[in-house]
């Protein structure tokens, strides 16, 4: 089975979205509910989540808390990541501040920099270590997920010290496609803004339509 | 015509992966060569250009400066755009600081917030201005884009605020989905992370494969 890459990501926002319906006390709910929550079509809502079985039933809708923690299983949510944010600048400190990530069971237990002035520092109540001790820390604090928060020219060399920590995953902030044998979810900034731009351009330009699936 | 989201994010990779060909002095480039520098497959590559018109030639390739400036056209990077930041926090700060936006001609001229402590502060050669001068600034100024970097719990009535002071359209660095009528293009941080851990967890079981697409 395959699944896109962007069903994978709007699986996130169901979660959200059933979490919330499940605190409000709801039982069952339609594809429609959740689209209209999130502004897409309820026959990606359908295809989405046709991709992991048959939750819904016709008539009755889905089963909220039987979807969620069928979610949650699917998305890894029912676990905690520990997580090592690579970079202590302004991004790696925002990142290292995040409530969201917690919230979402990504615990961040150590923040890594090369700069001698900015190890021994604290962020959001980690200490900052040096990159050196990487590969230790990796094992000791089981870390399965780093966060590439560093210059685009060390981003390359940084990505091969993470794989050779042991660590499992990346979320890369920095603009190139890192080579690598681990996964990697490339965070591209820039690449927000010229889709925006784009769609702006395009707002004005009735020939073409942006498909948001 | 529609065009799938994932596509137009595509283009700006594509762009950048011009630009070094161009470069590098190379005049011709097969759909192959692209996609070897980018991990993609080469038909992916020339699907998403063909939403776009016959830029290749069969048994040459794509001529790189011709497709370059249709590119360039098409996600707007042949204009420059001024963007203000919305949030003078750690996220706002890295954001302003983030030289990959300059260089992909989007030009931070404004930083807002709403605390006195952080107005008049100055912000990469920016300072920062009350978010009461928004409407003024963005006149004044001309600009197009607005970043929210707010916390979660402002990031819907300060969206009302940008799309009153007449900006085009949102990169939205907040978890919640924004309802405005303009354009948002939503860089949510806590997405990627579910989606490295769903990766993550799929790469140790052979039934499910990820798509990139």
């Amino acid at each position: 089975m395959k699944i896109p890459k962007p069903t994978v990501k709007r699986l996130g926002l169901y979660y959200r979205c059933l979490a919330r319906y499940k605190e409000d006390g709801v039982n069952f709910i339609s594809s429609q509910d959740i689209a209209d929550r999130l502004n897409i079509k309820p026959s990606q809502v359908r295809k989405d989540l046709s991709y992991f079985g048959e939750f819904g039933k016709r008539g009755l809708g889905y089963n909220v808390s039987k979807l969620l923690s069928e979610i949650a299983h699917i998305i890894g949510v029912n676990k905690e990541w520990n997580v090592a944010i690579i970079g202590a600048g302004n991004l790696g400190s925002a990142l290292a501040n995040y409530p969201g990530l917690l919230k979402h069971k990504f615990r961040v237990v150590a923040v890594f920099d090369n700069d001698r002035e900015k190890v021994g520092k604290k962020l959001s109540g980690i200490t900052v270590s040096h990159i050196s001790e990487l590969s230790k820390l990796v094992k000791e604090l089981k870390i399965e997920i780093a966060v590439l928060a560093v210059p685009e020219s060390a981003a390359q060399y940084v990505a091969e010290l993470v794989e050779e920590a042991g660590i499992k995953g990346i979320v890369n902030f920095s603009p190139i496609k890192l080579r690598t044998s681990i996964p990697v979810e490339d965070v591209d900034i820039t690449l927000s803004f010229e889709t925006i731009a784009y769609t702006i351009i395009k707002s004005t330009n009735s020939e073409v339509e942006i498909e948001d699936k």
